[in-house]
């Protein structure tokens, strides 16, 4: 074999290599501008995102899944793979990190609009920032699905309702097309202990409201499973190093003003708005086929407006039952991948 | 009738009013420095009571019923009445202010001991403070009951345990001899929301940790009731009313020192203490006749300490089932008040 054809060969194997050198690995979009629904801007708009598998060649296999409050598409990659939630052998799956997340533009990473000067966003103006990715930077007119956990799920109601042809399939799992009170309640309550501290300052601050974050970790953890399941797991004794590390794991890994950013987009979230207010104009405007994954159980993320919702588009309601409450999707895991396997395929 | 005879009549007649001229009237009782159990005094101890009904010529219908948590006495007027939780006309009851509550002395209301300058009390110096109470001032030497609700249900474990010959019949409604983890969370989400604000700075303030105490007001309306019982009651359009009028009536009604206090009280709450942690044993000290009321749902006194206790004692459970969570005992009223009665008349 001459040299020339040696590296020809080579190239070749590079290009198939090159979308399996890309899995998993975090990407950013940068799609200039970003027009908020408020006509406000985030400016140098960048979108992160991670890509597992590969599109087939009807693009008919891209499943989109966008991110939970506070979380990254890094953390959502233990939902990838063979017998797990998505499985790449099957379906293009592209993680995508919503607006806010520390990844994609957020308060904490931008350097035009740092911290609070960093404009209020809405889980509409998250869904229409994947929109543009999937169809200007991925160039997809179509996703075989979206579906999301928790804000995830939250993401994908309005995706359901705002882009109502482009996905075959939706998955919205303990997510919620509209909050109640007591989803608000907790949501102020968090918003409140951070606001309470004397280094927030409405976000211009130099230090982190140290103390305020420790108080909401306090109350996202008191509301993340049930009283069951708490009692059930720690011992008061064990209670004092249980608090500790929890408190240190959410201030290590948490921006405040990220944190105030994306509830206030929770706290807006209402896929009726565009309707009047009319949550049954809105179900109307659904095409997609739906599974409603809601968790009886779940003290975070109230599951009574998401099985509303499915009863009026005659969505199948997977629900879970666990004390796990909130986190009963990592807890019923083995069933909820086999559900919405099966979902997926038919 | 002689001049004489009439004003001998009239001071018979006085005589007899006086019981009833003091009825449900605040009453102050001074019981000089009191020692708390870890060494520490509250000087110039003073303790607020409220008594109904009149005391039999046996002394054997005293009816004991302490504060719950940031309660006041004047609060428990409700539950006395004929048909209510307990009956005047039956029983001499006596409602007494807990340690802490802005009545009894409390670092709200201390002149030498000011705010955090007021010591770390627990539920155990709360409830020898209403023994001397009982034994000095009322000269009572027996109790036909002691019962109290939430952390006045609470105290009553206490009682049973440390007084066990003190009481024929106990009544603990949704309190706990020992707080579980989820307890712990809950209560330490609140004194970290209090102490983030920068107006607390340990106590040593000036204004009011407003923010601080916003925030723990509504992590305490958060667990009072469970989910179901706020999404019903109160709608996401009708939520600003809500939240800003629970949260301006804790404002009001509350004071940060009283409230951090009671908070650590109950969080070092735990009859098995002098027992070696021996629930067990503490147990085996129990003399009283007792029936147990938790609350199934209960979010901010976890039922299941209480139920562990009354197995160990043989006592009879009367379980809340309601969806009012730990307002139960208000929720289910009637059938309480006539469980309670029989009980005590047994």
């Amino acid at each position: 074999m001459s040299i020339r054809k040696v590296v020809a060969v080579l190239i070749a194997e590079a290009a198939l290599c090159l979308p399996l050198m890309a899995q998993g690995r975090l990407q950013m979009a940068s799609l200039g501008d970003f027009h908020l629904q408020d006509g406000q801007t985030i400016k140098d708009f960048r979108i992160g995102y991670r890509t597992f598998g590969a599109l087939n060649a009807a693009k008919s296999n891209a499943v989109m899944i966008p991110t939970w409050f506070t979380g990254t598409s890094k953390e959502l990659e233990g939902a990838v793979g063979p017998g797990r939630l998505i499985d790449p052998s099957k379906y293009f799956v592209i993680l995508v990190d919503a607006i806010g997340d520390g990844v994609t533009s957020s308060p904490s990473n931008s350097p035009l609009q740092p911290r609070m000067n960093f404009p209020r966003f809405t889980i509409l103006d998250m869904v229409r920032a994947e929109h543009e990715l999937a169809t200007r930077k991925l160039k997809l007119s179509h996703l075989h699905a979206v579906m999301g956990i928790s804000m995830g799920g939250t993401q994908t109601f309005q995706w359901m309702v705002s882009y109502p042809r482009f996905m075959t399939d939706a998955i919205p799992i303990v997510g919620s097309p509209k909050l109640t009170s007591y989803d608000l309640l907790l949501w102020k309550a968090e918003e409140h202990a951070i606001e309470a501290d004397c280094h927030w300052n409405h976000g211009n601050y130099t230090a982190m409201p140290v103390a305020g974050m420790r108080a909401a970790a306090d109350i996202h953890t008191l509301n993340l499973t049930t009283p069951e399941y708490r009692v059930e797991h720690t011992t008061p004794e064990a209670f004092p190093h249980f608090l500790e590390s929890t408190e240190r794991r959410t201030l290590r890994s948490f921006d405040a003003n990220d944190w105030i950013r994306q509830l206030q987009a929770m706290m807006a979230d209402d896929v009726s708005k565009p309707f009047g207010g009319s949550m049954r104009k809105a179900a109307a405007a659904v095409r997609a086929r739906v599974l409603v994954v809601p968790a009886q159980q779940d003290h975070m993320v109230n599951p009574a407006p998401a099985i509303a919702f499915a009863r009026l588009i005659h969505a199948k309601v997977l629900l879970l039952t666990s004390d796990c409450g909130h986190l009963s999707p990592g807890c019923q895991a083995g069933m909820l991948d086999r559900e919405v396997a099966q979902f997926l395929a038919r």
